[in-house]
């Protein structure tokens, strides 16, 4: 039961985040669970053929807030509060896989993990992330 | 007594990681500290006019990985191995500042702390990141 | 497979690490994940009732280590190299349990995520971690 | 001007959490800073001589909360809601010294910066932590 969609989303970064949009793209929202994948640019690229840190935090980042918006509505003023990454393989030169999953939504923070997980084998995560979001106070 | 100036860490990302190139600009290196900066764009906007997360987690990345050139010489193949970021306050739409201080520095693992200012304001922290880089194997 | 069992590991730590021993108890040992539960005490508690923050700490890390002697046999001086938590619920005046996953076990770093539960409640979490050991090399 | 002297804080503990008092004392408060050091104990040793893990992350978690106190008063109910350390040198089976730092106090959250060193070597940092404390709402 989320209450917003992929599309719902989408139109909400189009109105206030354009920044953001394109970046990624919602494949399945669970209850509690959010999967996004990011589509291969070389732009991604680091020395050693790998995809570039920054890539990795930034879908982690953004696999987590479209969680907290699925699950708590348009509230495009959360913000993340922090965010811990370990990089566990290089990933290779390939789309990027996330999914985010919900360990705590309270009314001022929500706490998530998302795994990520790289090219043709799905089940090798190439990074783990835990990131915290500040929620607005209700209106 | 770094093994690398602004001028070789700029002409090695053109060599070998052109991607990087442009994101931000050092401005200073002493002995075990790196000072750089990132110009404002509109690009990093987020909802709230606000600098985004990802802006933020970029360059204290980048700002991580150019101290341990400056401090190791020339290996663009150092990759971050793990990053926590706490956002303290929200960075004004201007030019976000990055002191990278080395903590530890093993053959194997770097360990950074990187303080991050926005705007008119030097003494105020808007983000606080520890970095901790891999090494690749001495040749 | 694991190459150390529960009775394996107490017998190291009797020799090696007596300190250690007895905080926690090993419920099971699956391929990469470890099951451990800390019985409630009154020297755990915290004011509000709860248990302190240091005892759900020393269990996640205390969890990651003995998943390591699991799955890489007797080498007590692997060490803790960093420990990120994030603090759920507050967990109730009862025994607290430990799940730890390997999620990346290379020859010279192991990264894992450990979830606490607390009480009545299995799965409900109090707290999240995620783990990193630093191997000694081999001999 | 802090609002709790180390006397203050120490009667609060006799008088709320017993269980967290004397194992470490607070040497000096400054604005934004307080020092604290723990005494060697063999109980804190693990293999290979040095200080174990837990005994580092008990006190980056009791150093910040012994600042909180010193600078919003008497809450003992204020609760850490993530820690992240930096496990950077083996301490030595010595006394061990912290430095918390505030970052940012805000009406909800603490967040602050933990320096531990040991031994005779007060200028070797042995591990960095980042503490964040969530405050209970005002009375």
């Amino acid at each position: 039961m989320p209450r917003m969609t992929a599309a719902d989303i989408d139109a909400l970064l189009a109105a206030s985040f354009p920044q953001a949009r394109g970046f990624c793209a919602i494949e399945a929202i669970r209850d509690d669970e959010l999967d996004c994948v990011v589509r291969y640019r070389d732009a991604f690229l680091r020395p050693g053929g790998t995809l570039s840190g920054p890539t990795l935090m930034t879908l982690a980042d953004t696999a987590m807030y479209f969680l907290v918006l699925a699950m708590t509505g348009p509230q495009p003023l959360a913000v993340t509060s922090s965010l811990t990454i370990n990089f566990l393989r290089k990933p290779p030169p390939a789309d990027l896989h996330a999914t985010a999953r919900m360990l705590k939504l309270g009314s001022r923070l929500a706490v998530g993990e998302v795994h990520l997980r790289g090219g043709d084998e799905p089940r090798v995560l190439v990074a783990q992330a835990s990131v915290t979001y500040a929620l607005p106070a209700a209106a």
